[in-house]
């Protein structure tokens, strides 16, 4: 891992725009803000490992907004906000009301009078979640231009119908750190594929964030799924659009077999099919009951054809030197573990269950790194201040 | 605005008297205090403004109690409560038991060992609220008296049957402002109005709220309401004499159209009548379900004799030069917006709605001031060396 | 109570060893780290008292786990986290899912990233509670081996099946201030008694812990309680050979009247039996509605024919110059206040109401106490800073 003064002289060089700005989708973002964002969280995850205090902020809110349940990202927010300074407030939409339409405008402004950053989870509805927070964001701006806001908050996607950003680029900086860096990721084959689950209706965004940020990088992304399971088609396009332009690859498969020959790293897990995921939104809006039954009857009844889209012992022997990284944004369905047939065998996740741990532990760095380039006006003399200050302050 | 250096000299000017007690209904305290909760806040939001800390505790626990659902009041004490530097405390009574009797002695004391400010809202019950918080406060008063509790901590009254202080304090901060001084707001003519709503049993503290501050200021307060939707009589004896003693004037008619004559400043809210709130307070007490229905039918079906009670553009015409300043403590219920026929036309709400919201900018920052009032020993001598601060620390 | 030097004199001299580990039953603690703990309790409170800042951390998350409902050690446990200058997340269960097996050990990292400290209340199920924090902690020791946490969390155990460690250690801190001096409690008669109760399936920790901490300080230790309802017996056994060890005493009777007899100490409280906690666990495991019912009747008929196991004026007079001292964890069943016929009379209790809630005053100050001595590596040199910095650092 480079020094802390290597890593703050590689953070300066890179320019960044987020000042105020929303994080809500990587591919809004250019690479240079991808690269400045891995980079402040390998710096603050050295500085925590070295037991120094990051802390940015004196006082203010983190607020977060989840309309999902949530462990992981909820205390990787939890533990970015404690680590800035900032306190959490959880808006809990049982014992408030933020509905759709005139009260999201309203609600946003009165929240927000003392907010630095406001972390929304909504993946629920396709066609929704992504909306809403820009609904949001519209709201906040206004309100700032207004003069009601003294400062305009921002936006962090903590997993929208779209993307899972805060997710992704977690999956990235651990990529940089076990392959040794973003140059090293060229040519590497990923395969991103569909895998058997016992349960349906899985988001989407988290196969659409791998694909729609490490096509960026000059990977050989393959996506593979049965026929049936696409993702959200301008997303495909995308990935495509990216992997060319980057020097990389991007394949679309329905064979699993395919996707892991050769791979450098697989990225097994379940999801609905666009299709599906559309006409459940419909009902979960007309809460027709019924129909969610039948739909989650059919469903089932389609993904048991696909048992054999399991991460197996076998099928990992197929990957590069028989030892690809596996991959897994946690829980997983794992056979005979968490179910009777899953995604991954118990084999296979248990040789690699620390590793992904490993990923897992980027999320907090990744989040505290949006935290503070969305809030700090000069990131870069900002950092420099706080590892001087680390010399003399302790957790 | 008047400078930081301005409002400092202007705020150790004042004398308080807040140290280590509570803030229950704002007639309880003398104008001197009022006016330096006003510079104070006004002080803090500068500050604010500027991206200044105003923190004020190294540690401690501010401590929320919400007996009834709410986001405004609930952000704006989360918010003040980190940025004063306290950690936010949530007492969930379905997690605990706070009952009335003897645990209310001795919850309070288990709460308090470190704790600085208790902020409650209890505004269900009439006759109940206000008596609950003087107990939580007795109990406090004994603990610290007995030596069980170092310190005793202050109760902020965030919405009781009786008062909703730091609503009318706020709602003065931005007369204040947007008047430019409290002395222009001398003669000044309000019209504090009930409104139609398609709902019933909605609080009687922030009109009495109203009639009780803004009395104390020479305006000329004009209290508006259907025959047999009067509020506690003993508030509106008051507002009449302090009116009296400002050099103001007091006013009660049946007549919104009366009261928005020529008015500075309109304030249309839908209330529930005195006498229904008793009604609403036993059945409540018996959980007598069927009894709340009828009293519900009965009450919408009386309201529904009053739709015209409607704040509409037709009506601001008739106020001063056409252009009263519409306020509203929201969420207001808009016609077409939030219902089919409410308090408030879509059209005036709109034309006023971004004031609203400046309005309730100010609440955070009241109560920000009253935890540093009711905490800070010298809170002149803490205020100055806040500000000498300020010139290094940001947010 | 000693100066703040005198104190920091005595901690300084005592070792302790438990950085980075857990604390959860007294008993697996050396005396040395206990007279240690309740130093630092008495240190830390008196800072507060002078109104003084003890904050140790600049930022870091302490998690609190509830699996059962409480207060007293719910902002016990916040208390402590905001005055050590950590940030509070609760895991709450039914937003995320923890459950046993796998996912514990998966869980116990994916919260663990920024945290320093974990509280856990798990006393629903015997032989389970305590078991389940050792898997935590196991998981918790791997991910650091593995290099997955950069530091191990340190566990607390907020209450478990057998142990309720910070209630025992802040009646023990109650005890030696109120006797002044843990010498002075050799010999004195501490009479831990069953009492009648309305209800059923109170915890054993309490009367466990006391038991299990008191025998060593060379207490005459005297549990009684009628025929059947015994405690765990290893916890019973160890009493016994902890009296002997320290030079105390311990005996076990049914008969509260020669248990209260010339005692200096009298902590009469209601617990289940442990044959009738066992059957309830099962029914509990298997969710068996009507065996919990059929098994609440039995047991309350049991507990009726020893209604005569209250604490009244007229046995008070039995014991030490009929002025024993009087304690309980709260909240306690008192005759004519919370029940018909409870655990101690009206009118004893009001007599010592307020030494129950100074016995409660210390708990926030032992927790906070375990927080500094499982995260400081040099516990000493820690204090002796925040002392000196308190000259200048109020709260």
């Amino acid at each position: 891992m480079p020094s802390l003064a290597d890593n703050l002289k590689a953070f300066q060089a890179l320019k960044t725009n987020l000042f105020e700005k929303d994080f809500l989708l990587t591919w809004e973002h250019p690479e240079e803000e991808i690269r400045a964002i891995l980079t402040l969280a390998d710096t603050l995850k050295t500085l925590h490992k070295d037991g120094k205090s990051f802390r940015s902020f004196d006082t203010g809110l983190a607020i977060s907004i989840f309309r999902d349940n949530s462990t992981r990202t909820r205390f990787s927010f939890a533990s970015a906000a404690s680590a800035m300074g900032l306190s959490l407030a959880d808006l809990d939409e049982e014992k408030s009301q933020v509905a759709h339409g005139e009260t999201v405008r309203e609600t946003a402004n009165m929240i927000s009078f003392l907010t630095e950053v406001i972390g929304i989870r909504d993946d629920m509805f396709l066609g929704e979640g992504n909306s809403y927070m820009r609904e949001v964001g519209d709201a906040l701006t206004d309100g700032t231009q207004q003069g009601v806001l003294h400062r305009r908050p921002s936006l962090i996607n903590l997993q929208c119908d779209i993307d899972h950003p805060t997710q992704s680029l977690a999956d990235l900086a651990w990529l940089k750190s076990h392959f040794g860096s973003l140059e090293n990721l060229k040519g590497k084959k990923i395969a991103m594929t569909w895998a058997y689950s016992p349960s349906y209706g899985k988001p989407l965004s988290v196969p659409q964030g791998i694909i729609g940020l490490m096509s960026r990088f000059g990977m050989d992304v393959r996506l593979a799924h049965p026929e049936g399971y696409g993702l959200i088609p301008d997303v495909v396009e995308l990935a495509g659009k990216q992997a060319a332009a980057s020097g990389g690859k991007f394949s679309v498969s329905n064979s699993m077999e395919e996707a892991f020959a050769g791979a450098d790293i697989v990225y097994p897990k379940s999801w609905a099919p666009f299709h599906v995921m559309q006409r459940r939104t419909e009902l979960l809006k007309t809460s027709d009951k019924d129909g969610l039954k039948a739909l989650e009857k059919e469903c089932l009844a389609n993904n048991a054809k696909f048992m054999n889209w399991e991460c197996t012992r076998a099928k990992m022997d197929t990957t590069a030197n028989k030892k690809a990284l596996y991959m897994h944004c946690l829980p997983a369905d794992i056979t005979d573990v968490s179910c009777k047939a899953g995604e991954v065998s118990a084999e296979v996740f248990e040789q690699y269950r620390i590793p992904t741990y490993q990923e897992a532990a980027y999320k907090p760095f990744i989040i505290s790194a949006l935290m503070f380039l969305t809030r700090m006006k000069d990131p870069g003399a900002k950092l420099e201040q706080i590892i001087k200050r680390s010399q003399n302050l302790s957790l």
